[in-house]
Formats: C-alpha cells, sequence, structure tokens
C-alpha cells in the first residue's frame, strides 16, 4: 500500500499511501540518536519495540477519547496514520527535573515540579532545537494563541492519562515529547510517536532509567529495557 | 551619605544609605562588559553618561505615573533608589529583530515584530542567564502568576512610552532589558537603569547602532555615541 517515501528522520520515514490523499505509512527505523544526531546507533529490532510501543499507548489515548494522528498498526514496523502538517513545536511535560533542563537552570535531578511543567521547543535541527516561550510559538508557527493554549492542554491531559498508565506497570513518566500537526480539515491533533525515546521513564522500585538515557548515558543494553516496557504493557492488557 | 557597598555588578555598584533602612546609591562604572562578561574594557565618562541617561529616562516615567526605584539624581555618577530585592528576570521587549535573538531563532536582523516580542532569562551569570519560559519564571522566582503578567504588561507600557520619547530624537527603540524588583511593601517596581548599555538604539536617518553594540561589534567611538544621546535627550527638554 505504500508509494513513494515523503520523508526520512531520525527514527522513521514517511511513506505516502497508494490512492490516498489523507493517509500515511510511517515505518519505525532501528536507529537511535542523541544530542541532536551527534550520537548515532542502530540496534535490531527497536523499531519494531517503538512501533509496538507508540501503537499500544494511541490505542490506550484514543481507549480515553484523546485523538491522535494514529489509525492502526499495519504490521511489525508500520502505523498508518492520518496525514497531518506538524507544527514545528516539540512540547515538552517535565513532572520530576532530569536531561537538559538540570543543566540549563541549574535545576538538581529528581527534582520534582509541584504542577507539570510545559516547555515549547523550536523544531529545527538546524538551531540545535532551541527553547522558546509562547510568544515565539505564535511568531515561528501558524498556530493561533487559541490553538497553542489547546496543545498545552492536550500535553498536560495527555499527562495525566500517561501517568495513571505507567504508574500501573511500575513505572514514574519522569517527563516526555510530543509533537502536534494540523489535520487537513484544520485541526490539530497529537502527532509523532510516544515511546522510550520520547519518553523518560524511571523504575518506581528501582528507579533505574528504562528509556533512551540508556543509549544517551551507556547504561545498559537499549533493547533489553524497551523489552521490559512493552512486556510490562502487554501484561496489564 | 553612603555607607558600606553592599554588591558590585558589572555596570554599577550598590551602597547603603547611612541610617536609612530602605534607600541605597547606585554609582554608575566607566566598565563596558559584554558576551556574559567575556568581553570587557572601560570607557573614562561612561558612568556620568549613563547616570545622566538613565536619570533622564526615569525622570520621564515617572512623568507618566510610571513608578520605579529611582528617586533623584545625586551627582555625575550617582543615583539615589528605594531599595528592592530584584526579581531575578531579564525582560526584554524586542520591537525589531536584533541580537541574540537572530542568531537562536534563525530570524533576520531588522525583521520587525508586528506585535511587540516580550522574553524572559533567568538572571544567573554561572548559567549565562538562559531564556525562560513563564513556568520556569514562576519556578525560579517569587513572582505570582499575577505579578508575572503585571511585569510583562508594565515592560509592554514601558515600550510605547519609550519608543514615543525615542522617536522625538530620532532613534528607533529596537529592544531593550529591564530589571524589576520587589520594594520593602511587596509591590513590584522597574528597577536597575536604562540606558544605551541595555537598549538597541538606531537612528532612524541613518540606520547607524547607537548602543551597547558599538562596543560588543567594535563599530566606533562608544563614548561619542552615548554623549550624542545624551545630547539629544537634553536638546529635547
Amino acid at each position: 500500500m505504500k508509494a513513494e517515501m515523503m520523508y526520512e528522520g531520525k527514527a522513521k520515514k514517511v511513506y505516502r499511501v497508494k490512492d490516498s490523499q489523507d493517509q500515511l505509512v510511517l515505518s519505525y527505523k532501528n536507529d537511535a540518536t542523541a544530542f541532536n544526531g551527534v550520537k548515532k546507533d542502530s540496534f535490531d529490532g527497536k523499531g519494531r519495540l517503538n512501533n509496538e510501543i507508540s501503537s499500544y499507548i494511541f490505542h490506550y489515548l484514543a481507549d480515553q477519547n484523546l485523538e491522535s494522528h494514529f489509525i492502526e498498526k499495519l504490521n511489525e514496523t508500520e502505523q498508518l496514520v492520518n496525514e497531518t502538517t506538524i507544527i514545528p513545536l516539540e512540547v515538552v511535560v517535565r513532572n520530576i527535573a532530569a536531561g537538559s533542563i538540570t543543566k540549563r537552570l541549574g535545576i538538581k535531578e529528581k527534582t520534582p515540579f509541584q504542577t507539570p511543567l510545559v516547555e515549547l521547543f523550536y523544531k529545527d535541527d538546524a538551531l540545535g532545537d532551541p527553547l522558546i516561550n509562547d510568544e515565539h510559538a505564535l511568531f515561528l508557527s501558524d498556530a493561533t494563541r487559541l490553538e497553542l493554549d489547546e496543545i498545552k492542554e492536550m500535553a498536560l491531559t495527555i499527562n495525566t492519562v500517561l501517568q495513571k498508565l505507567f504508574n500501573e506497570i511500575n513505572l514514574t513518566l519522569v517527563d516526555f515529547k510530543l509533537e502536534f500537526g494540523r489535520m487537513k480539515d484544520g485541526r490539530i491533533v497529537l502527532s509523532d510517536e510516544i515511546s522510550p525515546d520520547t519518553c523518560r521513564l524511571w523504575d518506581r522500585d528501582t528507579q533505574e532509567k528504562m528509556d533512551k538515557d540508556v543509549f544517551r548515558q551507556d547504561l545498559g543494553d537499549l533493547l533489553d529495557v524497551y523489552q521490559e516496557i512493552l512486556r510490562r504493557l502487554e501484561a496489564r492488557s
């Protein structure tokens, strides 16, 4: 059902769908990259695990009436999604300080935020995806003030729902990154993926990192960790 | 009237006032620094010029009922001000793109902003005064949501008033940085200084830079430029 490739990103390829004007196939790659592409590697099976995990999560969100671009999992590494024009923002929700914010603002890792903190980054590799404020986001994207508020509200709702999900499988949702896209009908919906590539997940008992930080910080076997996330999700349902 | 020095910053020294619990003397230094202190020099007479210009501007704002910590100019290089506890934010208002935003977000210099853009930076030299968003500001300072909105509103009002002032003396107010402080009674007022060290000012006819960029970018004689700003302000009144 795939037609020509539209775009190849760091973690996924995007294909047009034959005879369709509004659907795409996302194909998850085995590549892992970090630090804006400076650190790179490939792990056989990572694409499958992220596709399975992301599909599970999008289904779970849909069950809670949280819409996304996701339509269905097609096979081990591919998803069918509605085509959206990506809003060039990375929306990060932080429950606990970790990663870039600890260095940027001198906040100690593991500091909890009393209310979840939302950050926007401008999706631009050449600029290093810089942090921006709301006014920059309005200047740099076609989102309106109302839409930007809705995006942040959706991100916080997704946070609440995902915290509950991960809590059930003994993981703390430390932070995560979302992207949103505009559908052909103008509405903005959750897009991209939700996986251990885009979330920080800590085991609630051991505090072990169970996400891409395993790759960033050389903490162990990335595949084992992603496999364990999938195992816990599948054991849940 | 000065008692011991409380604090020495890059551009000013701050002294306690004898037998006063709530007034300070700001003494303007001749030093110029840029790029977070990496570039440094000293210019005889710069302290006097910035004191004269800043005093003129604080008087002008007071005439428009815009309160600040400023009480009066004491002598060539010193001002008497109300003591405030500085809110650790640098509040930047941009009318036209110049300086850090051009590199950070890839916006061409001289791009006008249809509505003035407000940016907050966390005042922390060790961290390089990083850009922050509203949620960071609430986490990193004691300002409330309401106070933060008031600070931004004050910054925009000051922008309107200063644009008018500089327009009268044939200068374009490109951008500027404000700091705010909390008075003993809890109220937040404009603090610090307003001078060509903290504003970008372009001559409306020649587009010449008439501010600290002359020092940052080695464009000419800093003192000549600051002297010309003061001359135009004094010719106005």
